[in-house]
């Protein structure tokens, strides 16, 4: 095979010391302090060229570029890039609700793409808000923009959540 | 922050390459051809560490094997990984199905999550398979795996077939 | 077997006859129309003890009234009812946007249960909403909720457009 | 409104006292006598003119004929009808491997429709299989197809699975 050949380097942290950091804190002030950059964030977050922007109770939001490694083989951005952004934002919107102690598991996701991502779409941001918070189970939903508003992807996710 | 600090390298290929030539073929054609290497796979498939296996009418299968590069931030694979690689199964099962001329683009994907991936699962694979194929839109369902059979996550998906 | 038997009587019009003239108008039209009492409403919608109140672009509520004739054999209203009002209220909300010669079909729904639905829980309002519209395809969203605004299911759908 | 009115008289039992009964059994026993008529139906499954018809580990059939008072107003059968039956059998498939005192709520159903069901379709079969039984969640998938094995709706869905 002789078609032109690309290569990136992508540097982490390693994710199992901000998880035994994050098992004190309640999800908010974990995911504010990834946020600000003094806990590592998931690891593969770096390869999505993204990262963690906005953090509130109930809400998250993250940005990530596009970029050629992001490709499937039929010319635009693989759907594996949407549908890791979007579970990362509505879990993290879950998280964002749970005090010490609490821990959640995603169930399941649900992806609906509307639009293709290329590597010219520039910046997307990615919205994860929850819907419904119980004692045992967390639903929530996602919305995948660019800098102008349109939508690429939307989606929804239950989460189990987990007393320690 | 002053975290354990890693890194790797991905390369990959012009993956427009593999659109246009995959173009003129049909997708059991387009899809042997990047299983045995004689067209560029999908770069995003660089980065979840994967290959495509094995190829049949309706169903395809590839290879993956988890690294800490792709954990969330709570210490295990991160549903990305999971759902990049049932995205890719599943369309490919459906694509393996279609002639020359005749496309398709994922309209969305559901993934069940039933048991968490570790760097230390060793290799899974991931099938892909296709439920139903109509005239304007397919769907498939797809299983990931450990060697041992042992299922980690499950999907479905529906496609519109685009008639060029 | 000797339990207690209970019956009920529904009632229905043609649905060919309203499927017919609905061909003719645009579907905004044709479901307030079907709101007004002036064309006959979906059937299935009879037996849910339900009905169309709200019409307007992009967004249509239905209300109805869980009975014990909908419950599933583990002592609650089934999951089925909320399926139901959600699948019509989320499939009108797109009808709602498209014009004479537009129709569409639902490919697939996706529907959370956060909440029991009892024989006591009176009139609940079930709203569909738009979340994208293209030129062959559309997505919408749905909520159910009590009179005091609980939620009880949330849902997408994905559906075809079909231009005649 | 003067189009032509039809009417349909549905009977059921009251649903608490086989709820009540059920509570006793394993789920596997308490459908084997759903199934043979010595415990009451779900009601809601009479108002889909349906019943359940084979029970086993893992996997349960419910038949059923749909009719036009399944309709919706665009005249083929209302995407209710299948998710009612989907979710019954996908449902009862988890339930039939639950030991006494363990139950199941149904978090989410995820239904694909692939042909449209008519008045004339005839009877119809349902299958659900599980795919997952886990300690607190379970997962299955289902099949409704025509007595020629031609392929209608499919789904899936997510358990949780209570201990009392």
């Amino acid at each position: 095979m002789n078609y032109p050949t690309r290569q990136q380097t992508f540097t982490w942290q390693d994710p199992l010391v901000t998880a035994e950091i994050g098992g004190s804190l309640g999800g908010l002030e974990h995911l504010k302090r990834i946020r600000d950059g003094e806990l590592p964030a998931a690891p593969i977050l770096s390869l999505m060229n993204g990262r963690l922007v906005e953090v509130s109770e109930g809400r998250v939001v993250f940005e990530a570029e596009p970029a050629e490694y992001h490709y499937n083989p039929v010319g635009n951005v693989h759907g594996g890039f949407a549908a890791t952004l979007l579970d990362s934002a509505m879990a993290s919107a879950v998280y964002s609700r749970l005090p010490v102690g609490v821990g959640s598991t995603t169930l399941e996701i649900k992806i609906n793409y509307v639009r293709p991502l290329t590597a010219t779409t520039g910046l997307i941001r990615c919205e994860g808000t929850v819907i419904h918070l119980g004692t045992t189970t967390a639903t929530a939903e996602g919305r995948l923009t660019d800098s102008s508003g349109k939508l690429y992807a939307h989606g929804t996710t239950t989460c189990l959540l987990l007393r320690r």
